[in-house]
């Protein structure tokens, strides 16, 4: 793909940030309203906010791109007809969208029948976006911006190791979780999607998780890819359809992880 | 204690946290040098920005108000002779900081001799800031500001519920926290102090907590307080002096809670 078309796609996949924002942002937190007035009346912000934001998103690129295809969390698969498809995810992390925490994200990615080609993590309320895709990874956030390099941690010993939830999935999953866990340096939990950007950015090391869609990962990837990382499932297969992902800084990391994760798949 | 010496108390906390964000965000995410490197030479980061923190907070105090007393986590204590004592947690959520999460806080608050009467969280990175005390209880952030009041949650089924850890503290403590856990509609970790600035802000409505310093919890008692909500020990006890903390929206969840809780110590 020639670097025009490359800076397009790029272009339009900011726009689609920008104009997903103001619709998550509009219901954060309650926005002006009482949130358990909402909640009595049956209205529950986060779906309303979710399927908003898709909307919003998906009519960009219909109007843009009509030829591209859309598989959108909320609403639904359209055809590509020219070999490209948007995937998005515009509330990533509803429970922590539904606690106020600014962990949540809205997730775009471009894939091309193969693989993704570009991913986007996108925090509105701290003002913070990560791209990764055609060669460069890089964050604005709102103390500037930078390159985006993965970090050099190559063993488990030295590790940081994220998860969203400590029950990971199902009871077999959060036993592989924990058999990766117990050698590293440190386990988090409670980041959403941000865990994956905290890896792109070189912050932590490993983020292990289980039960995810296509379009709660393809963003990562795309992002992850680029700053220098490796997600895979957890036998080292694609991650791109969803299921289980193991993401890592180095390859080296990677492979310490996936020789535990994949004795327990 | 009269209107302008209060007005002057709430500046000089405003000020103290303005100077110690300027020492926590030089060396957060690894500042311009390559974290690793900075490990490998024994220099550990948190420490250092801890430190420093700590050091330029007391030395504004010092100036300022000489008779106060000053409770660091790590520069020590100051005792009191006018009576009021500064009790400084300059990096809550050491772990979040060293790991890039913007969960961790500086932490202020000034204590009587008898409670504590003002409390800050501040969130140096998102540029966030809670802060209650002397009748009012308000945050500012990147979207703006309002006041803050604590969700009409009365309810554990109702209730989002979080704790730093999953371990929480002992065994002992973490069985309690399952105990309270599993009536509650949402359970979350990995927030660090943003959890208490999030239950002011009305958006969770339970943080229950162990092993907790004076200077971790003096803060959010402040802020709590202020904004409707109530924090005590898991025996219904003052939590001002650390420990084990449950801090609740509204008195109904915190006698739910602690029914369960003080069957547990």
């Amino acid at each position: 793909m020639d670097k025009s078309r490359q800076d397009e796609l790029l272009k339009l996949a900011h726009r689609l940030a920008d104009t997903a924002r103001q619709e998550t942002l509009r219901y954060f937190r309650g926005g002006g309203l009482e949130t358990s007035n909402k909640l009595e009346d049956g209205f529950d912000p986060v779906t309303v906010a979710d399927r908003a934001a898709e909307r919003v998103m998906r009519d960009l690129i219909e109007a843009e791109r009509p030829d591209d295809g859309i598989l959108g969390e909320e609403l639904g698969n359209k055809a590509s007809t020219s070999g490209l498809t948007w995937v998005l995810d515009p509330i990533d992390g509803t429970r922590g969208y539904i606690s106020g925490t600014p962990t949540w994200g809205t997730l775009i990615a471009l894939h091309d029948g193969a693989e993704v080609i570009m991913g986007m993590i996108d925090q509105p309320y701290i003002g913070e976006r990560f791209i990764g895709g055609f060669g460069q990874a890089t964050f604005t956030g709102p103390h500037g911006g930078n390159v985006l390099a993965t970090s050099r941690v190559e063993n488990l010993s030295e590790a940081k190791v994220f998860s969203t939830y400590p029950e990971v999935g199902t009871l077999a999953d959060a036993k592989a979780f924990g058999a990766v866990a117990s050698k590293c340096q440190l386990t988090r939990f409670g980041m959403d999607c941000y865990a994956y950007a905290l890896l792109a950015a070189g912050q932590i090391d490993l983020v292990i998780e289980a039960g995810l869609q296509p379009y709660d990962i393809q963003g990562p990837i795309g992002v992850i890819e680029a700053a220098g990382g490796i997600v895979t499932d957890w036998t080292g297969g694609p991650a791109d359809q969803g299921g289980r992902a193991l993401a890592a800084a180095t390859p080296e990391l990677h492979a310490q992880a996936l020789a535990i994760l994949s004795t327990h798949v």
